[in-house]
């Protein structure tokens, strides 16, 4: 199994931005954790991060047919990208979305997801620690 | 440690309903699912089900002081229960909100939640899997 | 066939409260009618009120598999319950939702009801004999 | 008693459209059974459609001082026209709103009714039967 | 005269819930404090609380030509029951809306107050002190 | 001069409806007020009224490049006709939107206006005098 | 009979801003000829202008039980005053609301007017000829 | 093939309004250059017009099961009609929406279409030679 | 402790303006009633009314640093004025809201106050002795 | 004549996505097609497509003095982008919006355009196809 | 050059109020700046403020025709004046808004500003040293 | 001290695109001007524009701990751009907001800034020299 781990903009900033919310993991130790969950359940993992809506539509594009999941957290654009959803809708795999804090709890702006009504699943305000869950999780699924 | 596991109304119909969506687990077997994994890791587990809010209010006041975390799928009280909310509010432990299907994905009154804003983490859309997986990381978290 | 008459909260208060708008029947007369009309037509009525949304909820649920038409004036939870809404989703037989006075021609908050995306029919305004109506109605659609 | 049954836009279409969900009854069959059940209890009744907005007002006003009871399904008009309101707030008759299917179940456009708060009475989502009904229902109500 | 003080869902956690901001006393000081104050002026009280919104409407329907005055702090449910608010509009006595801090001042759900379109009066923010002040005015009004 | 005063849905009950809100004066009354307040002045008036929103279209068609001024109460229309609207717009003489009573002092359905943004002048709420009122001053203009 | 006619805020510009609209006359002249008419009928007329929204409340309660009509033309606080409005429902005579231009065809935040609820007419976009007209109107009505 | 030409309100003043925004060219001429393009495709063209909602549901209806495409410029309709809306689907050809301008560009209530949701195709904004350029697509589409 | 009294925009015709709801008291009467508890109590009361916002507003900062508490019945500047608020906001004292009818019971524009969010408590509805309850109120508490 | 053919976000998925939908045609053979008629025509085109808004934005500047018309199928960012009107605004030559797809007929936040303000026509739902009748409409242009 | 500086409600509060948000400098040491600066520059100020709406729509009005710019902080009539908007709409200079705080990061009532349409420039969020700014931008511009 | 100049979409297109407006000045021209202004204060300058939303996130990015202050222009991103938003609330320097023109005179879709919020200062309407004059504040802060 070949998971897609793509992250939007400002996360490349983990672990340097208020650490005191967010931890002191960056994404660098982030994609190793969910490497070593990977590869231990015999599948791979690519992971990305950008700042740029198409580029985050690229990527999700080139999954079509070639990768089995998709783990996203897409940041900001969660809350303004149709194109994002767009490209996730023509995507034939299975989705999580995934944020670190609850956007719930926070300004009324960030309350619309135009990616949840393509995910299959949602797992919000985890921590950093959210990656982890998911990956074990979709490892588990894909052992049964 | 001590998990408080709230089931909201027609949660009681798992199994019965629509099981090709919800999958032929009862609330019974989640039950057991939870039960066995927090034993395995040296918990304790509560796992109730009402169709009454008032009820729901009750349990959550009952945990303040007394239970570690709350994980809680209020289903449709999630909605419109402000007296759930401050019940919450007032609770001093760790909440999870959950639900098995993705309430981004149906009808715009399900788009608003009194949960989420007092919740800690939000996992929705895992199917009946959630449970476990909810249950695996607050385990995990009362370990480090 | 057996039909399931079920009313919300207040509607207890039948005959006592504004006689001259509401008449001088008591839900007791009103249930009276329905049994007469359903074992004229050889069929069965349960009839019950509830000022408690969640013991709605549990008659409704009760109902499934079991009731083959609900009859629900559901009073002020009709603008309220999503739970109730959920209930009756996930109830198999025939809904008719009937309410005694025209709530379009009241206040805004009651122009809404969660009881009619789900029923088969609606029937208001036509005082206390809309009962007897709408159960003359189930008796006759069940006799073709 | 006489009692104007006014149909307004595209109920001309009745059993030729969808018979699948709105069975093969045409108008003229319904009118047919509305004259029965008018003549047997001694009434009677006139039975008209239109597609245009300013024929029903002209309708409405014909039967002011003339007419004990309109039997209206205004059809699309329902949700746009002020113009029918005001005529039927100069009626002084009885009035019953009629709907075969439930708009409360459709598009949102349809959840607004400007008939219904001039109406006594709302009967929707009975099929074709629904108009059957409700001429029993006045028929009934002149006898007490 | 007979005053019926009927407290919302969790206001039994008064004292114990944040006690810098509702101060050390709880729903018992506070009926002791009311019953003081009404058997002083030869009245009598009785002083409810529960988290059930159906047993609320109960109690209002169970004070309907009984008690001469309810004093109602409905917490939570202020802002989402339509059935407490028909119970009490069939209520014949004095109502006197309170609020121990003041919502206007809190989050824009708790703004709308379906009970005090219903109430003569309505105090807020005056801290438990309020119910004191509400009893003493009621004893007054019906002094004179 | 040549003035068109055009009448919109339920005006010609005016005199038989609510007479002691509207008076005993019909259309007919008021246009022989009109067409003396004109003769006097040396104009000319035509006076008509319809039911259909299409028949007004057709009278402020018929006006373009032939009639000096156009005096038009739309009645319901008022409130729900881009057609009227886009007709007046085409129109390149005087427009005077005139109602007997004040909408504004109505239903919210009443508050927007098609015609007001066409309009030079609206006179409302002088009752059946607003017509000769406005008469006098189209005459007074064209004097000057 | 005694007539007030009050003006608000920059109706004193009139005359110097934008002659080309809003012609050359001034409230000065406005005055002459409001005192001409009421003077020729028998009546009397005081005129006023003020910027201050206090200043106009005041002028309005000086009216109660004193002037039999007032003609307000509240400029910019037609659309903001509250106090204007309560100021005006508590007076008992006779009240007009009048405006230059009209209001409708300009931005949205001119469409609502606090005045017009509390009117028995209101005549808009007749220009500075609308108080000439109004003074006439209120004294033709007052000799029948 | 027989395609059904529909224009509704003002449209009929076409080349007679505003020439230098719609150009010089009439409906007839309109009309003429559909019929030679259809002519010229082997196929016929009806071509009308009318200021009327209910005759444009009229039209729309005479061409169920007799006419092959409707082309139709609803003029202000477009905005308000649910009976025309209603009239289309029921209808079984093919649906193209046409408008001269481009009502996206012009006031906010020509936003809404309640003839776009049914229609297979929608052009706009290419001035009178859309009917021309939908015609010979409508003809060419016939031709595969 | 000195406590001022602030009455805004109409409050001066209290006694005179329908007595059968406000009673026959004036500001006078009650201003003696404010001073009579205050005095007792060894208290100093100011007590002003004023139909201009901007002079609310310099009452409210002439209190800043010198007077103890505010209670302020802004009338209907209650519901428009941004710059009381911020004067209030401003202010270092105690401050009660204070309306004799209940707003919540009235128009939808009396529903929003500036006031509410910067008050420690409100009292509505409790007619012209509230008052008087208020003040019992303050020096109550300044007794503690 | 030079002509800028520019497609936003997932344009480059045609043919692969949904071919029961969108047909077997790809983005080549659509550019194929234009180059074939602007050719035949005398014409030139220019062919692109990119998920990127920036790059969309660039493409639309670089047009400026140097194109004579764009036809532009934003995808996506139709919705979103205000940067892509922006840029159209400045861009002086004709502009043509394009949706294979019938957006009206889609979700609610598919009806907002940005790019249609500033187009001169809007083609949608026709497929494919719409491409090659853009381009036939903007060659017949030319020519005359 | 003469310049007028027109400040609003609460103003006078500056130095006093919440010095570590707003600084210690109060009206009058901001004015013998803006003097100091205009002086040097040949120009001349006049410095204002006002708790009443009117005396600022006076002020306005008095710089019609003598004045060159105004600067204006309207304070809390910014977001609820037409009044002042619609003086300064009368005023023929240039005009610039200037708040001390950023009002755009505040409560959602102070997010709309009639002044802003209004003005030729909007200076926010700079604190006190904005009028600094503002009055050396004037006295540039004029140098040119 | 080190500022970093930020300019969003089409600003590049400045001095070519409506001379009249916004002048004959290039952004080259800017950028020189703000250079020297820096130089002769003694700091440093960076200059950049971008029509992409992702290159200017990942300038705000590379700004934190580096550069003391970011003057931004987000031209249309301003009223779009979350990810900008967030960029800039991770930023630890500070932060200029600065429009050409004035937003809020423009559109309604201007209205809204997502820069706003963040920003210490927001300066509009002043034209190209703006920029200028923000530099100047900026470097005169730095002096103090």
């Amino acid at each position: 199994m070949l998971i897609h781990v793509i992250n939007g903009p400002n996360l490349n900033l983990l672990g340097q931005r208020e650490p005191d919310i967010y931890g002191s993991e960056t994404l660098v130790t982030i994609e190793r954790q969910c490497q070593e969950i990977a590869t231990q359940a015999g599948h791979e993992v690519t992971f990305r991060q950008s700042n740029h809506e198409g580029q985050i539509v690229d990527w999700v594009q080139e999954s079509i047919g070639r990768v089995d999941a998709i783990v996203i957290n897409a940041g900001a654009y969660t809350h303004t990208s149709v194109a994002i959803h767009d490209a996730l809708r023509a995507y034939d795999g299975r989705i999580v979305e995934l944020h670190i804090s609850n956007p719930h709890a926070r300004e009324s702006f960030r309350h619309n997801s135009y990616v949840s009504s393509t995910a299959h699943a949602v797992v919000v305000g985890l921590g950093v620690s959210g990656y982890a869950l998911v990956m074990a999780q979709l490892c588990s699924e894909s052992a049964n």
